[in-house]
């Protein structure tokens, strides 16, 4: 039936599976997405959100390097708010709440306008394998489908079982059919896996509340959008409110707490942290009688609404007598309760840099897979791995991510060599380097690169060529401009800046706290310049950041250098750690669990010592 | 967590249980729809396509009672025909091609809309059944939800069993789930159960076709639509194509037959005769080397395509060799293979008119756990039900709409009175007065009923009669006014009819064969008219059919009033046949498992003889 071999499969049709196969297919490579039900493509398993402090960061990689997520993204967002507008620009997050019909509805007809995407709908259950190198993959059917590649992004479906209370059974996710086959095959090939857990709250029915109770939260005034595309921003947007638990809705979740399975040992695997359950909330911090509670719609015109914030796996009476008793609450109705969701993974120290398996080669994991959460995790390591198993088929060298260079690359490099035993959520903490690694400028690091492996096209890399033409050319102009104390004091004095005696660089008091672009726009000779220039808001965005935190940047540069200069030291591929008895006992294991590609990677091992790592560079000879 | 008690809880979200949830609503009933996947709502789970011959009166008198079918086919239309318009109007059927996901959106919005629904998203696996009364549902997580009335429409989900080939799998459809638990329990309470099958073809990548080698199929230049509310027509449409089988074609598929669960006696259930298989046709026709294959685009946008003509449950293998081999098929690729599904229903003949069961009061069933197939034909069935589920529970008479009011009356007595072996599908041929029963006449017909019991609304109401005022004055008018021999003369000379000597009324003239209403409108004093009155086609077309037809619509008027005569002789609910020895022994058996109540229906249980019948008048004082 599949005569032809395939480059690539790609096994899974999520945030991961999606990017995965448009990255392959639109290098070249001949694509077939398998899943278990096509109807489900781009499904939106838990908020209807895109983005958020790290995670907007990613999608706006992700777009940089011409992945589809920002896009699907922007032309199915509902609400749009910058995150974080008031502190520095490393910490601005792009988040997006989206309808969630339409987000499905756009992935699914951006990868069928995808020239090289096949589609076929059957569950995998195995995988070919050939002297230790994938072949392809075996459907339910028993159908055998060639390829070179092949990338699972099997999310929460692999063994997957749901719990609500006391009662657990089998599934992917609420209405669907759980994957097996899979799991069972990589151990036998030696893998090794073990079970995490997630959650998601109840959706209810947004004609049962009332939002006179709540705090209204509105989207920005100025929507912005992910996409460095034209898509389009945000003509009007729909609102989200804002509710708190109480005390006694507390207590009344308590009530639950002897029949919830995370208490009482019938979950045994870990779940997001930072994403934690009401009944983990309320478990952890004692002490506190309210959270946030955040009522986001499903979509533009769906009564169906999610309540972020209420993550649950008590037995649903439970999670529906507690909600009934919160504010604006008291009338709800349930189109479903939440629950809580075990699933395998792999422990991600079983991969290299480009998320091909060391075990198995060819064969890629990304997402929920890998022992990751977030649907902007799940994307971005989907793009890689379609990436790399195009430029692999191809003989051309991999692309990696460096820490200094993307959120993306912090994540592949902490999972591959930290590994993970809770589901993995990025943060802007985790990036050493995060002033390099802003929203703002993903296209300027990223998109030479994607543009160079012949993933962005020509007029991606010409918007982000323009832009940085445009935007150091302001920077010049306000170095080699010089403006007249008379013209620059009243900004000054509005910013309660001390007034210049005589004329000076425009650069010096732009530098000033306080002192921004919409101040200096005042000046006719700069708003002049941006008008002959026809120069728009991401150019003096783009300039102002630079002009402004050119202290910070400089700096981070230089540690990210130091860095350069560790990764610059290779570890040859089979080095045997075990002879060094000057290592200790702990760097010995790990490193030969690792193999750490250069001395910077193996300094991140944890357990790996400064000493360590000093024995290292001499047997390397440094 | 379902405290209160709802007046009618539908269980399922296909053709039938959104018709049910929706009656049931908008005449004032609390309803709940539960479904085991709010996401698949109204999907459309074979063809992408409403209507057709019988079928698109059935859609029509959906919508003349107030039902969504037709709004929502109107709204997600792609294509718009009307089959049979060079025959007369009683043959004239509406048919819509689909966009698949958007008519599945539309009626979730619908549904949403409608404030007396309500949703909740689990399995339902058990009844509440009190005193031989229904009490309310049992979910899988041992939910019970009270209520009144419950609407049974499970669609081919109750022990769901897929077969593509020598393969087999539960499953309700493609990717989603089998429901069990209800078969079992209406068995242990006395109900008789059967299987049957049906099928449903490949989806494939229109990508991959050649349609350069087929034929195209495009909508009437001048669309119409389905509802007589204000819905719009189509502005353009898509192109469905043509092509066929081959003796090649034929022979590939053969090579399949020992593999076939149809011919290897894996499947034993019956399938929908006149929707059969491909190597049903094959088997069935063999001396026919070609069958006609139409393909159907799966909405405005998509790739995925719907091969009408070539269901199968044929090994994956064959489907594909074999397709490849039909013109402009030659690189055709899968988006999945087709398949057979065997599940459960209850022979019909165990309900009322009302479609409630006689075993368990206030426990209805809806499509194609009736043994019916179609999605009109589920749909109907749910609105009846939901409309009778209301009426009862509010003391007022059922709503039964009789063979010669409605294709929906002569479905429900078909069924509750022939029951069925086979999936039942509606046809002309089935209706006695089917020149009553046209799509044109449908809201004449159905709206005044249904307004009269609260479903169809004013707005509704007040379309009709003014179509009927003004299509009745416009009769009037061509009976009242004459027209001169030299002006209607060219007109008759023009369909080679005899020319008139003197002046007459113009009904005359326009009675005769091939003068249309178009001819008419060329007279001035016509033309005027219909200005002046502001006349739509609607109107015209209403005029015109009464005119021209209503020789036959007389005749048809007179067979159908002996019929009332029939149904006048009401038979006792508790009429015991066993003590008439005079019937026939088949006759007894039959009469007390159906127990009509009427003679009319007693005379159409087969088996049941005239002479039977002339006994029953006796003894019933006739």
């Amino acid at each position: 039936m599949f005569g032809e071999k395939y480059d690539v499969i790609v096994v899974g049709g999520g945030h991961a599976g999606a990017e995965a196969a448009a990255a392959a297919a639109n290098m070249g490579s001949k694509t077939l997405l398998v899943t278990m039900n096509l109807q489900n493509i781009g499904q939106m398993s838990c908020n209807p959100a895109m983005g958020g402090i790290a995670k907007g960061q990613i999608v706006r990689e992700i777009d940089a390097l011409g992945g589809y997520s920002g896009i699907v993204s922007d032309k199915s967002a509902i609400q749009f708010k910058m995150l974080n507008k008031s502190k520095g620009p490393a910490m601005w997050s792009p988040r997006t709440q989206n309808d969630r019909m339409l987000f499905a509805e756009e992935w699914r007809l951006m990868l069928e306008g995808t020239p090289n995407v096949d589609f076929y709908q059957e569950m995998v259950s195995g995988l070919l394998v050939e002297n230790g190198k994938i072949a392809g993959v075996k459907t339910s059917l028993g159908i055998e489908i060639k390829s070179k590649s092949v990338i699972l992004t099997n999310g929460t479906f692999l063994n997957g079982l749901i719990h609500i209370g006391e009662k657990q059974f089998g599934g992917g996710r609420a209405g669907e059919k759980a994957a097996t086959g899979i799991t069972e095959q990589l151990v036998e090939l030696g893998f090794e896996s073990g079970r995490m857990k997630t959650g998601t709250p109840p959706r209810v029915d947004g004609r049962s509340l009332d939002y006179s109770k709540m705090s209204v939260q509105p989207g920005d005034a100025q929507p912005e959008k992910f996409s460095y595309t034209n898509t389009q921003v945000l003509q009007h947007q729909r609102d989200c409110h804002m509710t708190h638990t109480s005390a006694l809705v507390h207590d009344l979740l308590r009530e639950g707490f002897d029949r919830s399975p995370m208490f009482n040992g019938r979950i045994k695997s870990l779940g997001p942290r930072y994403c934690p359950s009401i009944e983990d909330k309320i478990n952890r911090f004692a002490d506190k009688d309210s959270h946030q509670m955040f009522v986001e719609p499903e979509g533009w015109k769906t009564v169906e609404v999610y309540v972020n914030g209420f993550s649950t796996s008590l037995p649903e009476d439970v999670q529906f007598k507690a909600l009934r008793s919160v504010v604006g609450f008291e009338n709800v109705k349930f189109f479903r309760p939440g629950y809580a969701i075990e699933y395998d993974y792999f422990p991600p120290t079983q991969l290299r840099h480009t998320l091909e398996t060391k075990l198995v080669e060819n064969l890629y994991f990304a997402g929920q897979i890998n022992g990751t959460t977030g649907y902007e995790e799940a994307a971005s390591q989907g793009l890689m791995a379609g990436i790399n198993a195009h430029l692999k088929n191809n003989e051309q060298s991999p692309l990696i991510l460096k820490r200094d260079e993307a959120y993306i690359g912090v994540l592949i490099d902490d999972l591959i060599t930290k590994g993970t035993e809770e589901p993995y959520r990025m943060f802007t903490s985790r990036a050493e380097y995060r002033t390099l690694l802003r929203q703002d400028n993903a296209d300027l690091r990223l998109t030479p690169l994607s543009y160079a492996i012949g993933l962005a096209d020509e007029d991606r890399m010409k918007r982000m060529e323009e832009k940085l033409t445009k935007s150091e050319a302001l920077v010049n102009f306000f170095k080699e401009t010089s403006v007249l104390p008379k013209d620059i004091n009243p900004i000054l004095k509005e910013v309660d800046s001390a007034p210049v005696k005589q004329s000076d660089k425009m650069y010096k008091p732009f530098s000033r706290p306080n002192v921004t672009m919409d101040h200096m726009k005042t000046l006719p000779i700069v708003s002049d310049y941006i008008t002959t220039h026809n120069l728009d808001n991401e150019v003096l965005e783009q300039a102002e950041i630079q002009i402004k935190y050119s202290g910070y940047i400089a700096k981070e540069k230089v540690n990210a250098d130091k860095l350069h200069r560790l990764e610059a030291v290779k570890i040859p591929d089979n080095f045997d750690y075990t002879k060094l008895k000057s290592l200790s006992f702990e760097a010995r294991e790990k490193l030969s669990k690792i193999k750490p590609v250069t001395i910077s990677q193996a300094s991140r091992i944890s357990g790996v010592t400064p000493s360590d790592i000093s024995v290292l560079l001499v047997f390397l000879g440094r």
